[in-house]
């Protein structure tokens, strides 16, 4: 049986539309005839304008095919700029931003021939009050956030691939509940320009798709690197099983699925131990969110002390607390972190990949908020890449998945080692 | 004889305003009477609009005193987005740049009751085409750039502070060329949200002032550290006089400068030795432009791609040169300025600061473009804290200085031996 367009995966897409064989036309059309049909459920989208993006798609398919994302269409989280659509940031404070720029990631994508089919849901400012999006697996979860409208996008078939960002937990949990794969690369390898500042060294950008060979051709554009699209591995993955300090907060199917996850990867050949966490280390997850709220009070002065009001009661009270926060302890909470990096790079002199929960477990109903970045803050604190592998499902039928985290630099390895990992926990 | 409320000092001002001896709109009537006589000449200011200056002054006499910059109307380089002025990073593509926020950095400085008189000359995206601003102790020559209008502005007694970045020397070199303290504080200490970004490694948010006192009183808003406001300093200052790499390059006129200081330096009291460079270390100022190439590149992607026909033919050749940079090749770069930075760290266990030129000598003339950012290049690179010291002129009147760079995080103890320093070069 054919499948519908917008089923495809973005390099099955890709291949065809390089190739001529299907034009951005077709596949525009194919995205929105199913965001028509599912967007009054999921809510994925801020700004939808389905003539611009099929003008888009006419341009690509009269033109020259432009690169490796020729006429694929992104979802883009409503907090990078485009100078063609509004971006609100998920606030009424940006009720009327119009950017003339585009920002560096999305710019990279359309230099590669990606076009904007719209852009997605974000919560608040990229923090923590959600937006209207909902878990198209069941509509009465949250699909997570801050990535919530990309996330749920690429889960629902709307578009192959969306980009997404990451202060705390925001790529790797809602790709986590809503089923898809998230990835998150080392800091500082994708140009920020553009993106709304939530906290400075913790800010970063990456991306959803469906499969890991999907989400290392969209990385492959947006960290300029050709490597990230050849992902064949043929050696014995080494992996850390890291049940980390949180464990004891993991509900009963993360734990289940970390536990199977590790059988059946021994069993396909891995080698695969335990990881043992340094003890010094168990406070890292509030530091996190202390280094978080001071640099968010920073970043959103203007919104803090000018427009307020139009704040949610949340966002307030953290960054108030941020703002008080002193400037010595910040950096003394900084050097702590550098220290407990240099520890945990050891970890890779054993590890390919440390493997553990991305959440606590299935997505929570929506009415509970977008759910905990527990186990997401110390690597995105520490800057290490990591991605999430959808596995199973929980006792709701939720998805469940484990959380894969790469040395730093090692982008390439971890999502070779990741797809090798995902192939084998789908086969199951 | 009394001095026109222009010519005050930051500290001064701000504390004769903290205590109701002087008002906002007082200050601001000084500061647009002395722009209205030299602005023809210097032509410092991208956009000025005087009634709404006055306005912010008013509002400011009219409530409490809200921070230590109460009523100080402040110089803001137009690469900073302010949401009650257009903000046009000196380029064509955002003549009808609105922003809807005011960057984090102005936003900081209007929390503690500093008011944005207007925004400043930059040059074309913070990069190296000149914009119209004209050197104020000679107008035949270049302020220096990119942060060309602060500088001048500030050393033209049009404003008593006012905001810069560096990328490369963009700090550093129009307080040298203009004859002002200019100062670049450890990378990341300041929050870049709403900053436009030119190479996102290196862009450092810094400031202007015409004393050390001054600027420490700007720094401790920007970087919310009232330490920066305590600057006494009693012990016996350890400074290494590092020659660099260039020091071939240097004009007669910064090498006698460096000499005499390091005299003047030594009879104050202060341990002077001389400072030795590492061999490997000769190629940093190559790999510093290398990495700038790359980086703003990807940052400039929609510029690059969507805009090339208004930008300057100089910078679409440093876009190109920069997008054919393999990624790999900059990872290794930014490897190699990693390990040459931890060897820069053993300096400051020998000294508290190293002293160095500034620039090559004097600013060049206007026609001859803004100066090479040379002697700036590695520690922006490094992320190392900087400080320009006015001291001396050289052959043309023109100033000529010395920059002090400190140990990272150390920036307390670089303003204060800096202040120190100062000091004794100013007493000669």
């Amino acid at each position: 049986m054919a499948i519908a367009l917008n089923q495809l995966g973005a390099l099955d897409a890709a291949r065809r539309l390089n190739r001529r064989e299907l034009t951005a036309v077709q596949m525009v059309r194919a995205c929105l005839a199913r965001i028509e049909q599912r967007e009054p459920q999921v809510q994925a989208w801020a700004t939808l304008d389905p003539a611009h993006a099929l003008a888009q798609a006419e341009a690509l398919d009269n033109g020259p095919v432009r690169g490796v994302l020729h006429g694929l269409p992104l979802g883009i989280k409503d907090i990078f700029d485009t100078h063609d659509l509004p971006t609100r940031y998920g606030s009424s404070v940006y009720s009327q931003h119009q950017p003339v720029a585009d920002a560096a990631a999305v710019a990279l994508c359309r230099e590669a021939g990606g076009l904007v089919l719209g852009k997605t849901v974000t919560t608040e400012l990229a923090a923590y009050q959600p937006g209207p999006t909902r878990n198209p697996r069941n509509v009465a979860y949250t699909p997570g956030g801050s990535s919530s409208g990309s996330a749920a996008a690429v889960a629902d078939e709307m578009c192959p691939l969306a980009l997404g960002t990451q202060t705390a937990g925001s790529i790797i949990r809602p790709a986590a509940y809503c089923g898809v794969v998230g990835f998150k690369p080392t800091a500082g390898r994708i140009a920020r320009g553009g993106l709304k500042s939530t906290a400075e060294s913790l800010d970063t950008i990456g991306g959803f798709a469906r499969s890991i060979d999907d989400i290392g051709l969209l990385a492959s554009v947006l960290m300029r690197d050709a490597r990230l699209r050849q992902l064949d591995y043929d050696g014995t993955p080494r992996i850390g099983m890291l049940r980390t300090f949180q464990w004891r907060l993991a509900q009963t199917e993360s734990r289940d699925a970390f536990e199977q996850a590790a059988l059946l990867l021994a069993r396909a050949g891995a080698d695969v131990q335990e990881a043992a966490l340094p003890a010094e280390d168990c406070a890292l997850v509030q530091l996190h969110a202390d280094v978080m709220a001071y640099e968010a009070a920073s970043a959103l002065t203007y919104e803090r002390t000018q427009a307020r009001k139009q704040l949610s009661t949340r966002l307030v009270a953290m960054l108030d607390a941020g703002a008080e926060i002193d400037t010595a302890a910040h950096q003394e909470r900084l050097a702590r972190a550098a220290r407990a990096r240099e520890r945990a790079l050891r970890w890779f002199d054993q590890f390919d990949v440390l493997l553990m929960p991305s959440t606590t477990g299935e997505a929570p109903f929506f009415e509970q908020g977008t759910g905990d970045p527990l186990f997401c803050r110390v690597w995105t604190l520490f800057g290490f890449p990591a991605v999430h592998l959808p596995f199973t499902t929980g006792p709701q039928g939720l998805p469940v998945g484990l959380q894969a985290v790469g040395a730093p630099g090692q982008d390439q390895r971890l999502l070779a080692v990741g797809r090798w990992m995902h192939r084998v926990l789908q086969e199951g």
